[in-house]
This record gives C-alpha cells, sequence and structure tokens, in this order.
C-alpha cells in the first residue's frame, strides 16, 4: 500500500509537515484528510499529515517545507508514501475524549507530539475543547505543566530565590510590569520577566517594553543580563520555554476558550526558574474574571499547582472594572511608566506596582513589602536600576518620557453631560487603541483625562485618541462614537459606586 | 487595516478558501491562524481562512483555487486583504462550547456555513468533540437533521411510500441491501438507495455494486431509474444530499467519535423522500454497538428524531458478531448477493435480508412480510428486477456469479486444532481483506469457510484471501499469522455458545 509520487513544493512553512494529494490517490492508499503518511526519499523519512485535494494529478504530492527540509527536497523529485498508524497520542487523545483520565505518561505523550508536530490541529482542537468541557483535574493541570517545561527550553541562572510576576491580564493599559521589574531588581533580588506581545490588546508588556529597548533577547542574553543587572523584560515568544504552551494557544485563541491557562501560566514561570511568583488576577466586568468568587477558585488551583512544581505562588485580585493609569497602547504606556518611575505616576499604577511588588518581597521574607517598593520608587532607585535595564538590552538610558514619540493625529471625546464617571469600558478602549493602530503603530493608543469617581462637566475632555495615520484615528472616532466608552452617571448617582473606587488589593491563599 | 498582496498560486482546492500569509503581514493585519480575512480584487471578495507561514516574503499570499477562482486570479496579481469578524456561526459554535443549547436558527446558520465552508476545521472539530462530550438533545439532533436536509439537494419522486433501508454499519461482508433492493422493488414499491463507499471497511455498499453496474448517478438519473424500475443502488456521495454531513464526518473520523450520527442518518434518508425506513443496527463484539441496551439507546432517539422529520423507522438488533454472509470485498460480495438472488445464499444473509425486506413490508401494510420477501428470492421475481436495475444504471444484466473475475493470489489459513468455531474477528477479517487490496482492488477480499458454531478438524481451511498482487497477499498473510482471525475452541466449550448462533432478529421500537 505505498505510491511513488512526484514532488511540488508549496513554498512555505506552516508548522506541521504537510502533504497534499489528490482524492484518488489518497483512496488508493486508503488515507483520509488528518491522517498520516511516512513519506520517504533515500534514507531519510517524515511523518505528514494528510490533506487531499481534488483537482490534483494523481501522481503529484505537494509539500511544504517541513517536509522538504526533512527529506532534502526539490521539485520533481519522486518520494514514496504509505499510511502510517496516528501516534500514540492520538489514541491518548481519544481516550480523553471518551472520559478517561490522562496519565503523566500519557501527557508527556501529547505534549511531545504537540512540540513536534505530530499531533494535527483537530486533534488539538478536540483535546481543548474536551478539557473545556471537562475541566482538567489538578493533576492533569500539574502534569501538562511539567511536561510542557521539561519538552521546552528552561533558564538556569544557578541563583536563588528567581522571583517573578505574572498578571492573567485583560485590562488594558497594565504597564505594572515595567515598574515590578526594576523595583524587585533594585533590592538585589533576581527577576527574569519575559512577556507576550499583544493577542487582542493594544499593547503587551513586550510592546510597551520594546518602546524603550529591544525585547528579542535569547535565552543566553536574559542569562547574563538578569545576572548583571537582576532584571529583564524579554519578549518570551522566541525562547522556546514550554513551546507546547503556544500551539495550545494557536487553537485556543480562534474558539475563545482557554481551558489550560493554570499549565501554560505555570509552565512558563518554572521554564525561567522562578521560585515566587506574584499572580495578578484583574477582576471586573471588562476583565477576563469577573467575580472575586471566580478569582478564588482560580487562585486555589494555580497555587496548588505551582505548589507541585515547586513554586510558592500568591495570587492577588486587583481591580480590573477600568484600564490601569491612563494610557493604552505601546509609546503611551512607556511614557507613563518612565514617568511613574520619575515620581510622576498615576496613584492607581503606583498603588498597583508596589503592591505586588510588596507581596513579592514579604514572600522572600522582606517586612512592610510594600512600604519598601514604595521607597526605592520615591527614593529613584528603582528608576536608576531601570537605566541599568534599559540599557543591559541594549536601548537607550537617558530617554525621558516626553523623548517617546507619540501619534500626532488625535481627536478627543467629550463629556456630554455633567456627572460622574461610572464606568470606563475595557473594551471599548481596547478596541479603540486597536483601531487607531496600536499595538503594530507603537505611537497609537488611548490617553484618559478621566477616571471612575471622577466629577466632570458637559464638554469637559474624557479621553483623547492618538494616531499616526488620519485613517486609522477616523476609525476609531467613528467606533467611539457609536459606543459607550465613558460612562457618565448623574451626580445623584454617584452614592451606590463608592465601592467601586480603587481600594486595597484583596490577597488570596498565600 | 488592509493590506495590498502578491498573489501566488497553492495550485489545489482543499474544501475551504484558503491564504497563507507571513507571521509579519498577518501580525500586522491583527490576524491569527483560523481567523478570517476578506480578499478582495475588483468588484469581487471572498472570505478566506488564515494561515500562518513563518517564511514568506511580506508582500505575498498563497491562496488555493477555491479563493483564486472566486477573484479569477493569476500569479503575480495584487488583492486588498483586511480582517474580518468570524461569522455569526463561530459565536453559537462558542456559545455551545460554553454550555448553551441550540435553537433551531443558530443550527440553520451552522450548519449553512459548514456547507460554504465558513467555519473552518479547528471550529468543526470543537462543535463535534463538545457534542461529543455533552451529547446532542433529542431537539438538537432533530435541528441538525432538518438543517442538514435543507441546505442540500433533495429527490422528489413524487410518488408515496418511499422505503428505505439503512445500516449503521460496523459488519464485513454485509451485502444485505443488495438482496433488500430487489425484492421491495419486485413488489411494487419504491427503494431509491444511496450508499456510501468503504471508509475503513473492506467494502461499502456502493463499492460492491459498482461490480455489478455504475454507481455514480446524478439525481435526475436516480428519479428516472426509480420511477422506472422501483429501485436503484447509487454511491451517495456526489449527490448532494445533506452536504453538510460529509464535512463533518470528515472530522468526526480522525477523532474516532460520531456524535452526529443520528442526524447524519436520518438527513440522508429525509433527503431522499423516505416516508418508511427499516435500520439495521449490528450488535456485537466486533460491530459499532456493543450491547442490546447500547442498540435499544440508540433506537428510541433514531425513531424519535425520524418521527419529528416525517419518517416512520423500525430499529432491528442484528448479530453483528461475525461477518455476513461468507465473503468480504467487492467482487466475492456481488458473487455472494448474485448467488443468493439465484437461489444458492447462506443463511444468514438470505434469512438477514428477507427479514429486514419484512419488517419494511409490514410497515406499509404488507402481512408476514419476511414470508412474502422470502417468496419473491424463491420465485426469482427478486432476481429478475435486480436484472432490470442492473440494465437501467447500465450494468450487465447476463453477468452471472462465476463471471465476476476475483483475485488469482490465493493464501488459505487452517484450523491449528479440532474444535468448534467460536469467533470471528471481524476487524481482523476486514484488516486481512484491505491489506490484500480491497476495497480499491475490486478482486480482492476475504472467502469464509467457517462460520461460528462450525466444527473443524485439524488442517481444515478456515478462509482464503483473494488478492490481485503477490506483495499485497503476502501483507495480508504475514498479518493473519500474528492475528487470531478465526478463534477455535475445544469441542467440550461448545455448549456455552449456543445462544451466539444465528437467531431470529429482535425488533425495536416500532
Amino acid at each position: 500500500m505505498s505510491l511513488q509520487l512526484k514532488v511540488r513544493l508549496l513554498g512555505f512553512a506552516s508548522g506541521t509537515p504537510l502533504l497534499v494529494l489528490d482524492d484518488t490517490a489518497a483512496y488508493s492508499l486508503g488515507v483520509r484528510p488528518h491522517d498520516r503518511l511516512l513519506v520517504r526519499r533515500g534514507g531519510s523519512e517524515v511523518i505528514a499529515v494528510v490533506n487531499v485535494a481534488q483537482n490534483l494529478p494523481q501522481d503529484i504530492a505537494l509539500v511544504n517545507d517541513e517536509v522538504a527540509r526533512a527529506l532534502g527536497l526539490e521539485n520533481g523529485d519522486v518520494v514514496e508514501v504509505l499510511a502510517v498508524q496516528p501516534p500514540r497520542s492520538s489514541r491518548y487523545v481519544r481516550a480523553f475524549l471518551s472520559g478517561s483520565s490522562l496519565s503523566y505518561e500519557e501527557v508527556r505523550a501529547i505534549v511531545e507530539d504537540i512540540v513536534r508536530n505530530a499531533l494535527d490541529e483537530v486533534e488539538l482542537a478536540a483535546l481543548v475543547t474536551a478539557a473545556n468541557q471537562r475541566g482538567l483535574s489538578i493533576e492533569e493541570a500539574y502534569y501538562f505543566s511539567r511536561a510542557m517545561v521539561e519538552t521546552g527550553e528552561r533558564l538556569d541562572l544557578g541563583v536563588s530565590p528567581v522571583l517573578d510576576k505574572h498578571s492573567i491580564g485583560g485590562v488594558p493599559g497594565d504597564k505594572t510590569t515595567l515598574l515590578v521589574v526594576p523595583i524587585i531588581a533594585s533590592l538585589g533580588y533576581y527577576i527574569p520577566k519575559t512577556s507576550s506581545r499583544a493577542i487582542t490588546s493594544p499593547a503587551g508588556t513586550a510592546d510597551r517594553a520594546e518602546v524603550l529597548m529591544p525585547v528579542n533577547l535569547t535565552l543566553e542574553e536574559v542569562r547574563r543580563i538578569v545576572l548583571k543587572v537582576g532584571g529583564c523584560i524579554a519578549w518570551g515568544g522566541a525562547l522556546g520555554l514550554a513551546p507546547a504552551d503556544d500551539k495550545i494557544i494557536r487553537v485556543e485563541y480562534p474558539l475563545a476558550i482557554d481551558p489550560f491557562l493554570v499549565p501554560s501560566i505555570i509552565a512558563k514561570k518554572a521554564a525561567v526558574g522562578a521560585t515566587h511568583v506574584v499572580m495578578d488576577l484583574p477582576v471586573g466586568r471588562g476583565a477576563k474574571v469577573k467575580t472575586l468568587e471566580e478569582a478564588r477558585n482560580l487562585s486555589r488551583i494555580l497555587v496548588e499547582v505551582g505548589r507541585r512544581m515547586g513554586i510558592k505562588l500568591a495570587c492577588v485580585a486587583t481591580l480590573g472594572d477600568q484600564p490601569v493609569g491612563l494610557t493604552a497602547g505601546p509609546a503611551l504606556e512607556a511614557r507613563e511608566a518612565l514617568s511613574a518611575l520619575l515620581g510622576e505616576g498615576p496613584a492607581d499604577l503606583v498603588d498597583k506596582a508596589a503592591s505586588l511588588a510588596g507581596v513579592l518581597l514579604e514572600m522572600v521574607g522582606i517586612a512592610s513589602g510594600k512600604a519598601v517598593a514604595l521607597e526605592v520608587l520615591r527614593s529613584g532607585k528603582a528608576y536608576l536600576r531601570m537605566r541599568e535595564i534599559v540599557e543591559a538590552q541594549g536601548g537607550d538610558p537617558d530617554v525621558k518620557p516626553q523623548d517617546i514619540p507619540v501619534g500626532d493625529k488625535r481627536f478627543t471625546l467629550r463629556a456630554e453631560r455633567e456627572g460622574m464617571v461610572i464606568w470606563i469600558n475595557n473594551v471599548a478602549v481596547a478596541t479603540a487603541a486597536r483601531l487607531a493602530g496600536a499595538p503594530k503603530d507603537k505611537g497609537a493608543g488611548v490617553e484618559l483625562h478621566v477616571k471612575m469617581g471622577s466629577v466632570v462637566k458637559a464638554g469637559q475632555p474624557l479621553l483623547t485618541v492618538y494616531s499616526e495615520h488620519s485613517a486609522k484615528l477616523q476609525a476609531a472616532e467613528e467606533y467611539l462614537k457609536t459606543t459607550m466608552a465613558v460612562s457618565v452617571g448623574k451626580p445623584e448617582e454617584s452614592m451606590v459606586l463608592a465601592h467601586l473606587h480603587y481600594e486595597p488589593l484583596i490577597s488570596l491563599e498565600h
């Protein structure tokens, strides 16, 4: 049951070795889409996932770069193809679909096959969907965390403790990390922070930091920089830490579910060797976690899975009802973070950063952690350390907030009536910033002039959109005209809102 | 947020409009794999699913034939691409994942988007997996059946009643349809039978029938032939009946789950206008349904969903512990079916066909249906009608069983010891037949010389493998040497097997 097929190169890499053949050839081989073929030439072979086309010559196989590279193929080369059984992990995925729990060995096989692209996207989508329907057990979450770490690169600093901070995200404008890292590093601790780029938000931490310094570091550069200046802010995407995670997210994203959230977070932290982690869970209407109850449940699982992985973890629920600080968008946020390090930050941002840093410091034995954090901010010690980090990563340490360019096309949204700001719509702020060009256009974004609880008069500016292009500014402006981004209530309604003001953080499950 | 990209044609059709672009271009557009892009040129546009490659020039878009055809593209043409929201049905799939029941309107939108390839495979895999985890409600099964029928072609014979027969499959050698169709047609009823080709078995009904006559008919040919001679046996794959079903099966198959079994069956029957259907549920160790309890549950759902679709349906549980008759493989089975129509059929095949036809006849008011069916078999009336059907479909009505060529490479498996045949392994028989070349090589297959309960001496032939190619025969032979295809027990063990002999059919839920 094998065929000799003439190769045509597709000319692109797509992650998984892929072979497209005609319907009739597939029928001869007894394979269907998503089955596997062994593709052979000379002494080399590779397993490819089958795609079926309806209109190819029967003796032609289209192959992507993964197949071509594995076998050194050029157009016109002849390969032998034959059907093979799906990998062991396909069976484990099927068992999971039919209700079985997964053992560590099974999880390990699945994760290995995800990493080497032996599980195809239909199987991966089924795994993710079934995990979403059933929920992962604590054991399974631990097994996935462990297997994800073990199948990827790891950072070994050779020191202890190693501190880290993570936010599950969902709130625009959250540049807290740009303060926490220099605060912690300025106190002599190691914090090798890796961050993501924006997926659906106007800026990820890597996008913000990139305004100040290069963030595409290698693992070796991360190691060298952190050992030298105590901290870094690197883009995690190219470091190869827990690579299965990235592939799982690729399938979770279009389905808008994230059943692997816990292993995904814990694995990334374990892969950098973190021993103490503070985890920010923003809670609020526009955030990922809607209620404190949800945050408590998630916290319990994170702490327990972290414990099994040897990580001491503290979860902190923070107010996620409005953006953090006053800005959303890479350059605007980099400006605001730098201002905060220079003593000019908005109260909520400074409080949040000092609180999270404080929890982390207390975890390693520093009393009054928040006060200590506020002091290194006030004294300029954290700013000086940030200069060293920026310089070590190859940025300009002398850059001032006002030096950072922002978009010169602007639109200001104004209050239609007098009243109190009762809600700021995170999704609307994020969408307006993205329409204006963020995160790709670094200078695009939104600056808020008010926060929840602000009292405004009719005509007073609520927010300004910045863009580098008139057409994008216009798209954001049109969007804001049909969306309630900032809700202004009557003054007499304001009473009930008191408890929504910024409050001390609620710490969960140390 | 749009880009101008230069087109390179991939040169194949893959079902869904597909556009491959580079990572960086995808980031600029704010799209990720499985997102949708609107692709425009001149006045035309098409929605394509995004695939991301890591090593393409940033200004290049690779497009498959679906995109090229929609826009009349040639290599080097420039298209405008921009991100668009996923279709409405993506939201319904997400709602289903999060536990919502689906309304008819939502199911209809999902099915429409499956048919026009607007839902991509990750979403389809998620839908199928979630349906498997939760189970479809009776309402949802009915909604899917209805939507599948309404979004496809329909056969309108303009007569009533319209009879039909279906088996959920899973037993090799089941050529019952080749007897039931002429029996029913010879009694003046209409039976427009559409069948599938083999997926994992050595022969589907379409593969068997194709040995006797062309089966690739158009819907108009089906109509004409059935109105003329009462029945047909056509390949259903190209008729466009309930086309969503074929796409769902494409995703169910690699996951080895079939949560859409009920709507899938009911929709195909409703699409040919069937008013009365007999449904065969083979039950046994090697069959799809393992226990009578399972068969009863499935039957209840089939009958109820059928009722809502206006179809009177009777389910019959049949013994599925061993192949039906003595042969598996297209030509061997066509021979056996023709012999049975000529009065020389194995007892179990004849009994099964007459029983199923009998249930169907009784549903339309014929008393003693099975006796009537046996009588038209015995009298040769059914054979004469089969000749007319074969002729109407363009086959040779004069063909005799011995005229049908079978593979001349043969291997016979013999009993190692004396005893009674206690089990015939369906999977092993099917695998041996497939290794020998079935269903592609029509002459390949397996002929059994014994059935369960047969008493054999050491050295007596158990089965013969037929093949058209020595290498394939050898593969089948090697496989059979390491697999227990036919289990022979000691004579004194035979007592306990009495109840596994062929028994009267058990009718469920008329």
